[in-house]
């Protein structure tokens, strides 16, 4: 509990009034109120709101996820609720709306004012993966033919509201992009000059309709303030720089989480109940498939009755983590390269399955090389009559399995990448899993040939 | 290859001037002219440089990563680079000098001029974590009792060199800073009135020897636009948020890497030598720790002569992955939580290590109840004289195994923390065969204790 809560609380049990926290929680910073007020009980916290104004708390809920604005705000009033709303940017108040009950949100949406009501209908139309669902539609624009004095007047009347100053777009009368100002250019321009003769009219521009990754994409490679966006030559939104990285972190952090083998990252204050939830799926998958791995160790079983083969149980885990491991790195590899766009040609795509064929090989032989030394060793000091057989089949099973986890770490998410499947959901415990099946089939049956007739 | 390259290959083959392929590739922004220079032979793109100005170049190496930067410069004339590290700011250029050989580096140092090495060595006298190694010196500062009408004139000769004009910094005649101002305050304010009155006296600032990280998070959950490093109050440089993005962003690619066993992220362009290097040295410490597995496995070998027990080693694999499974997940979410600076106090900790030991023994128990299920079915139909003793062992052997998995995967990155060891280091491979050891001990202790005497 952080100090700003515990005070509070204090202040709360000494009876306190409401207007005397609210005076003492306005001295902090909106981040640290809303820290604060995580922490404290429900029943605080609604009482609260009612001291606070709608501007207040918009500011406040603005530095939190909006999955927990929506909980900060479950139970306030709907009225109250809405005036909240509308001192948001539609595209931040659109997030907390969607993660609001249905009923909830409806009742919120019918007292907002019809604009406000509007921009949030517009960006909530856009499917979740296209770029007009997370656009800002607060920009500065200005007509073309207008000179530089006039736009200045036009940046100090939209400077408050607007997402990003440092980027002013230019239009036609019809709203169809034009060019766009750097403002570092707007300043040190003088009068009498158009906004047309400094513009840029070689500016990147990007569709509502565009996927949200490729305008992400876009962003971060060409170093972009604020990325226009456009329905039929018309100017409808930007998204900035900063709300693409939020963008690129979140799914960064899903990737993470993925790899981790959970189904999506845990929010910070999470109920024991609700994280267990989010584990489950991944694990239970794996029971089944690991029940799959019991049954093909059975079907094998006539092995261990040969009293010299029961060693190969004990050289079993090796292989099966050296390949679920190497898997691992490959799969961790292929997904950040997925991610940043560098696997799109077919040239590409076969060139990373043959490098991380290779790569396996060149690790199965040097660790295969290892374990055939070890192996031997240890099984001819064990009087093992078949020792040198064995440690070819455990070597041997060990080049194998590391080229095969290897081109399966590269080759999953690629082919899930193209079925549209999100890569990431060929997280490390299942390929670990896949790999652990192929790995002891190539291991048995090399036993079985090699050993077992024998 | 892009389209781009091919052309330039195409031009080159047919002897077109080195000066006609310039003025092709400045048609294209300097992203695209990196990503085509970055697939030409080495041949052809070391002529090149002789042909574009040091601008152009320092223009072209700011789009890619310093590595790659300071592999492109490396074969230019230690005269050419010197003039591009003197276009670019002090903060990149330390990043790429840093990446060169020790020989190279001095003798373009030597090149310098006076001012440009006198900033380079400050940003280089810094410690790797502190965050004055990677803060900007290139900000708009006025001083204190001026006049907003000399402050737009400063920031118009001041902008085009500026990091960012977003946030002006108000100093003394001493250079301590006494106050930040907002440009959207700036553009609407009218003279005559002095920078103090509309400055604001409460910013948020950090000290230079602070960490990186600590900054960083500051950064974000302010969401402050450029935050001021000062020594002694004396304002030293700033920190974007853009930079800041970009340094979280490349911490979690490397706790990603590591999640994935890889000691760091591999680049877009590695060959294979330098891929394997980078994957061998946890699979080479995984390797002997599997030989520690064996050597457990064998020490156990006495359960495995019993005939009824040979069914032991089919269950072997079910207990390893789940448990390995289930602290993976929870180490992913642990190194995310410390990430976040969410894991400081001993509280929370404590509460965290609860947390993580209830999951284990919630899941533990769900997983223990359908694996008895499973296992005494299969037993019993096995005609196997011991089915319920051998399916009670494999059930409370997972309970047992996920409660300390879970627990291990929370506890050792916050040990690892506690150490000042970074907690990514205990990876998802090294923690699962941690997870392996522990778990064996517990089925074979379990089936000794059980089984074996009876």
């Amino acid at each position: 509990m952080n100090d700003i809560t515990k005070t509070i609380r204090a202040m709360w049990e000494e009876n306190a009034s409401l207007q005397d926290i609210r005076a003492y929680l306005l001295q902090f910073h909106p981040y640290e109120i809303a820290a604060a007020i995580a922490e404290l009980p429900e029943e605080l916290r609604d009482e609260l709101y009612g001291v606070f104004t709608s501007k207040e708390i918009a500011e406040i809920v603005a530095y939190v996820e909006p999955e927990q604005a929506a909980d900060f705000l479950e139970d306030v009033a709907n009225r109250q609720v809405a005036g909240v709303i509308k001192e948001m940017s539609a595209d931040d108040a659109t997030d907390i709306l969607e993660h609001f009950e249905d009923d909830k949100r409806q009742a919120v949406i019918n007292l907002l004012d019809r604009e406000t009501r509007d921009d949030i209908e517009t960006l909530a139309a856009y499917e979740e993966n296209e770029a007009g669902s997370i656009m800002s539609t607060e920009f500065i624009a200005i007509e073309s033919g207008k000179d530089v004095k006039d736009l200045m007047r036009e940046i100090v009347r939209q400077a408050p509201e607007a997402d990003t100053i440092n980027t002013i777009f230019v239009v036609d009368a019809h709203g169809h992009l034009l060019g766009t100002l750097d403002l570092k250019k707007v300043i040190v321009a003088r009068s009498p000059r158009t906004v047309d003769e400094i513009m840029n009219p070689n500016f990147r521009a990007k569709n509502v309709r565009d996927d949200i990754e490729d305008v992400i994409k876009t962003i971060r490679d060409y170093d972009i303030d604020a990325l226009p966006l456009l329905e039929d030559g018309v100017l409808k939104g930007i998204i900035t720089g900063d709300d693409a990285m939020d963008t690129f972190v979140e799914e960064a952090e899903e990737d993470y989480a993925r790899l981790g083998g959970l189904t999506e990252s845990e929010e910070l204050f999470e109920s024991t109940f609700s994280s267990v939830k989010k584990r489950l799926p991944w694990l239970l998958a794996l029971l089944v498939m690991n029940v799959f791995v019991t049954f093909m160790i059975i079907a094998f079983d006539f092995l261990f009755t040969v009293g010299s083969l029961t060693v190969l149980a004990f050289f079993q885990p090796v292989i099966l983590n050296m390949a679920g491991n190497s898997g691992t790195q490959t799969l961790a590899i292929t997904i950040q390269k997925i991610t940043k766009d560098t696997l799109e040609s077919k040239g590409d795509i076969a060139k990373h399955l043959g490098r991380e064929a290779a790569h396996g090989l060149t690790l199965g032989i040097a660790f295969g090389l290892l374990a055939f030394a070890f192996s031997a060793l240890f099984l001819t000091l064990d009087h093992n009559p078949q020792s040198f057989r064995i440690a070819f089949v455990v070597a041997f099973s060990l080049v194998v399995s590391l080229t095969v986890a290897n081109f399966a770490g590269a080759f999953i998410p690629v082919l899930f990448t193209k079925l549209k499947i999100d890569p990431a959901t060929a997280s490390g415990p299942f390929i670990t899993t896949v790999i652990d099946i192929v790995s002891l089939l190539i291991y048995f049956a090399l036993a079985t040939a090699l050993l077992y007739s024998a």
